[in-house]
């Protein structure tokens, strides 16, 4: 196996992206999907954003609220001398130490594109191509993915707020602006992944519903009509006995096709909350069928920005592209920044043993 | 207010339903849903049947499971004083003492009908009318709700099974046989209530999500061109600050057609566990619109056969029936009885305010 990152990884960190308002840090560039339009390629890049707080003993915790009808950034503060919260996870806050329960989200996150003529040296916009605004964003939007479908770009994403973690769904024609089309998968769901074209006259998705008292979070398969209503719902792939991906899995990059079957890259995550990412071959007719997955990790956190970061020891793609016989896959690294990997299709097939 | 529990309730008991097979013990006849057909009015018991066991430290656990392409029951065992399992819940048994994740259900659920020519003497079937026969059920078939639309009979139940807790559709013509339609929500999901016809062009139903890390057990309305493919989520009640259903709230009978609006007959639970019956009443035209709803429980655990059962203190309904202007609300006790409340409608419009 021999996937390459690329030599000017990361290519886009916090520093490169302006905040979306005065007295907001970037802290994430990552999650992002991935297109080409135009001849160009766009990554739709997650961007988190936490509020710069004078007071180390001072949580400030942006949120969005509505107000006269409209939706707008309102900071909330929370004093850790105070709330006895649960502050070791770096990306959320928890109701109390134990308590799995989470208050609030420490960073808001919204869709901001970039642009590159060579796939690798990326511009970054000045603004929010998506930003939350409506009552299941509030704690916002994470986690892009770009389906190119009958001549259009469908974005799925996470919507998240205290009312749950939903997929919600948005289209777009030209990346000027984006339809929002509603939830599409209500709480706990994420990491859905739209095949490209019909199969057997359905659309099909994967996506990740995270149970609470019995099962566990694995990949489920579903199918529908108009990609607004989805059902006959099928138990797709959960956690393996292999090492990297034994705890749990979910969708990642939207689905590819080639020649061999449906391609999905997915992420596994093992008992140490490492992230790493896999491969997974679907039968064309009858992608319930799988003709190979990854025995081992395709691309695991290595480098120092994979395993440093705001969250460490991750590697998560919600966007990959075949050109020119080459899997370019995109990732996020440590929950902070993105970066690149490169594979030769030979070398996937033969990684999948196929 | 004044609804009126039965004379003769308890309607059925356990004692009133065959055991599906030698050595097993019905536990439950609960949570029926209710249909009018050939002049008869229908219960679709959920029986909830556990195997007799000879030795107080064992636990035999009736699954179902696969062998040679066909569904059968196996009875597993679980040894009290070897397994450090959390066995507090008569329902389930769970890994451990303070985990919520479950092992396994102490009884394995069916449906069997039940026959009356005046709703109230009821002649139960000898045999199931369905029996868990998927991957999908393997824990087992509960709590059923039939909606009559288009000139059948659909029936939503959750489907449990260690893959999750799902929401799954069949559909009978004549309570001979009936066809299995798939998983139409994803884990974890229950109490699906469905709208008896079209709105603006769409089927509707309530449904019942569980979400893990962020949110509440709240009820959610859902579209559907087809009643196979479900979307446009959009958050529709959660607890209340009312006593009786400050905890958690469920979808509870099918959606009844009035002239003042949708009924809907839900439950609510309260910080004791302790699960009453409410009434909620939406817009004809727009059903996210709730017009009015109980702010003191209409049915709540009174009665003896009501407070002492399977599982005490609990009045839970999937079915509900109007008949000449009066609500008859066919409810579980207990979670082991089955048992009938009316209440006039001019009384209820009371009760809600309108």
């Amino acid at each position: 196996m021999s996937i390459k990152r690329c030599d000017k990884n990361p290519l886009i960190s916090p520093k490169d992206v302006k905040p979306s308002q005065p007295g907001f840090r970037v802290d994430c560039a990552m999650n992002a999907a991935v297109a080409t339009f135009n001849g160009e390629t766009l990554l739709l890049l997650r961007v988190a954003e936490s509020v710069i707080s004078d007071n180390p003993d001072i949580i400030k915790i942006p949120v969005v609220e509505e107000k006269n009808g409209c939706w707008d950034v309102v900071v909330k503060e929370v004093n850790k001398k105070i709330e006895n919260y649960d502050f070791s996870d770096s990306r959320v806050i928890r109701v109390k130490p134990g308590d799995r329960t989470v208050v609030y989200l420490t960073s808001l996150s919204h869709f901001r594109l970039a642009r590159s003529s060579d796939g690798v040296n990326f511009i970054v916009d000045e603004t929010p191509f998506m930003f939350p605004d409506t009552k299941y964003e509030t704690f916002g939007i994470e986690d892009p993915r770009i389906t190119f479908i009958d001549g259009r770009y469908y974005i799925n994403y996470t919507a998240v707020s205290p009312i749950g973690v939903t997929t919600a769904l948005a289209v777009t024609d030209d990346f000027t602006q984006a339809e929002r089309l509603g939830i599409i998968f209500g709480p706990d769901n994420k990491d859905m992944c739209i095949f490209p074209e019909k199969i057997n006259g359905k659309y099909h998705a994967l996506h990740r519903p995270t149970p609470k008292d019995i099962g566990t979070p694995d990949i489920w398969l579903a199918k529908s009509d108009n990609m607004l209503y989805w059902g006959d719902h099928e138990h797709f792939l959960g956690a393996s006995n292999d090492d990297w991906d034994n705890y749990k899995v979910g969708g990642g990059a939207q689905v590819i096709k080639t020649d061999k079957g449906w391609l999905q890259i997915y992420h596994g995550v093992d008992s140490k909350q490492r992230y790493s990412l896999g491969a997974i071959l679907m039968d064309l007719d009858n992608p319930l069928k799988i003709i190979a997955k990854s025995k081992k990790a395709l691309l695991e956190p290595e480098t120092k920005y994979e395993i440093e970061g705001f969250f460490g020891n991750v590697v998560f793609t919600c966007g990959a592209l075949i050109e020119n016989n080459i899997l370019k896959i995109y990732y996020g690294a440590a929950d902070e920044v993105m970066a690149l990997a490169e594979i030769n299709l030979l070398d996937l097939w033969k990684h999948l043993g196929v």
